[in-house]
């Protein structure tokens, strides 16, 4: 196995921004190939990546990480398939780059195109899962742009093996291996480093907790990619069926409470909970939920707790859901523009005007009526591949797949034309 | 008249986004009408805007600004009446707003809507030119968004004036004058204020000289549209035709220097110097052109001075011109590279395939071949109305029209799916 040589990350910036201008002009066909032949290695080298994950799982038993975090850095042969499948799925993507957006021809002849092209480099910086080393670099790859990948600490043995590998396989690509950068030290000194080198670094794509994410974009002049944290709401309105209701508001919470389109507060029109108190208490109960409600919620849910303002504020991230009560949707929306993330918002109602309000009024990615927010979900919703989920709104919003990773280039093409 | 209550930073932000919430709401119909509103009222107080731009006048004489300044500053009838042409033009320009970029449906039966919404709020910040309180509120508003304006301090009677009319234009319209807010105070403080107002603010945009935007980008926490630092170059491949090659040079050297889409450094390939080192001496003599050349071109060009490491760096906004004398096309792209600002970029060639090749290998929003720099603006692109021209790669590049002001929101409408 190759041994990553110590470099300093300016100097890997470097290398990677000129790989970009490589990767940049390589063809479908070429990007393509190379994505394959990174499936393969991968899959044939998988015991090599199961023994440096051995080495994270130690090292994380040792400081008693829970299981949850444990099971996310757990690697298996089938893990590392599915690794290798996603880059065999990212090759059937269209090529997002070179793509004509617009064209049109002045009076004076100059003929104008609006082009996609690649961002030019991209960093990554993310915790736990080793999928992501994975998962970015293939979508980075076929976007045409090169990529430096900062994993969390305690993934860093498998992230390593994992870039060694694809470093290995890369040689027999027409990809130089230079467009995977992995930067080796866990000091958090390397991260913020990467925060200031506009010169050399095109985009931060920061993928983890509110803490890491809020880092980044605090402290970062390179232009960021906001990912992720998601404190979704599920607005009950008077006239929400009760069954869809009750089924959709399970299923946001229960499903994976661990994920960022888990809901976290429901807000219930406070009609229709009078109405349905028994029978969502009951609901609530049978499912393990903890409710955390405001005074009128501790009033009709019988073994609620009170909630604090931390409870409107954050991702619970497990079982656990604050219950708010409001009068009407305007409540409701003030509710949210306070303390929502603009991730995923829902309304349960029959009445569809009273939807489109709210669909239009609650600023975030993706607004649902009468489904989960669970499908804030870049598979779920048919984009093929998913690089993150944008909570800003510029550039890309909601789930990112290709496009997101690419800008454009105005290319006039004239015969002597001046102004 | 009324007069403009003095209130902090803050609370402006606050009311600028509740009007947000109202203005996203409006027909196209509601907002074309407040332009031409808008666009009368500016008309018929001209006089009043006049007597306040009287005043910036006379701070500026006493503060001995240069003469382009004092231009840039100076309004007259005219200029009033061009401030409500181009509201005017806005409003017939088509709504960017509301359209459904995509649609479609999964299988279980969810709808998902892709549509461009408003961004919110808009903080606008830049210096002397008096025509941007129109031209960005007009923007803005079409587009469904709140804007909060501040504008540089030597032009700050003018624009309060402006300001002042338009919310005396606003009462008659269905948008709330909240949603154009105007920060009276010259204090740096109050700028600073503005740079980390996440909560209130959706973007920020600068427009002016290089240090204003380097302020807004190394010290804002809001997402910036960075806009317009244009130290633009020409190429002069072997292949070039000389005519081309000078025509275009003195047009993007000499129409109007002072712009951001002039040129300001000319990479010459050796070979056609040499060619042409007599008849382009001649031409810059003929035209005041001042050379700063490298060491070859001090050799071919009489009355050249030596070019430092600013020259290569900075814009001159004037008559003069760095000279670069290269070996290839490779050398010219590093040069660009090293010194470039992402903004425009040309090469003379008659060689299609070198031409594209520079297409390609250049990093910038604009790239010519065979024509001049000076049609990176919004006007002369055909896009009907600019707010500024885009530097960066991300949400949008290049002359920035209505579309740059709006970001996307996915609807989802479903009848109770759940995952």
């Amino acid at each position: 196995m190759t041994i990553l040589r110590e470099m300093n990350v300016k100097e890997q910036a470097i290398e990677a921004k000129k790989a970009a201008k490589i990767v940049g002009l390589l063809s479908r066909e070429d990007k393509d190939e190379a994505l394959h032949v990174l499936a393969d290695t991968l899959e044939k080298e998988y015991k090599y990546i199961l023994k440096a994950n051995e080495l994270d799982l130690e090292r994380g038993r040792k400081k008693g990480y829970e299981d949850a975090f444990m099971d996310r850095l757990a690697l298996t042969k089938e893990r590392v398939i599915e690794f290798a499948d996603g880059l065999r799925q990212v090759a059937t993507l269209d090529d997002p780059t070179g793509t004509i957006l617009s064209e049109w021809t002045l009076d004076n002849g100059l003929n104008v195109q609006k082009v996609t092209v690649p961002l030019g480099v991209i960093g990554m910086i993310y915790e736990a899962r080793p999928n992501v080393t994975v998962d970015a670099t293939g979508l980075a790859l076929k976007s045409g742009n090169s990529i430096i990948l900062k994993g969390g600490s305690s993934a860093i043995s498998s992230n390593k093996a994992i870039v060694e590998i694809m470093h290995q396989a890369l040689e027999k690509t027409n990809i130089p291996k230079e467009a995977v950068q992995f930067i080796e030290s866990t000091d958090r000194e390397a991260t913020k480093q990467l925060f200031t080198m506009n010169e050399h670094i095109d985009v931060l794509i920061p993928r983890g907790g509110a803490s890491l994410i809020n880092s980044v974009v605090n402290n970062a002049t390179v232009p960021v990619l906001e990912t992720g944290v998601g404190n979704c709401h599920i607005y009950i309105d008077h006239e929400a069926d009760v069954q869809k209701a009750l089924n959709i508001l399970i299923n946001a919470k229960t499903d994976r409470p661990a994920v960022c389109n888990a809901v976290e507060t429901v807000i219930i029109q406070k009609d229709w909970l009078e109405k349905n108190e028994e029978l969502l208490t009951s609901t609530f109960k049978k499912h393990g939920i903890t409710v955390h409600g405001d005074e009128r919620a501790l009033q009709c849910i019988p073994g609620s707790i009170p909630a604090s303002e931390e409870d409107w504020a954050d991702e619970y991230l497990s079982l656990e859901l604050a219950v708010r009560v409001v009068n009407n949707l305007e409540e409701a929306v003030e509710h949210i523009d306070r303390y929502g993330t603009k991730h995923s918002e829902a309304i349960i109602t029959e009445n569809s005007e009273t939807a489109s309000l709210f669909l239009q009024l609650v600023d975030a990615s993706c607004l649902y009526h009468n489904a989960s927010t669970r499908f804030t979900d870049g598979g779920a919703l048919g984009f093929g591949a998913e690089i993150g989920i944008s909570t800003q709104k510029l550039h890309a919003r909601g789930p990112m797949g290709l496009p997101a990773l690419t800008t454009v280039k105005f290319m006039m093409r004239g015969n002597g034309q001046v102004r």
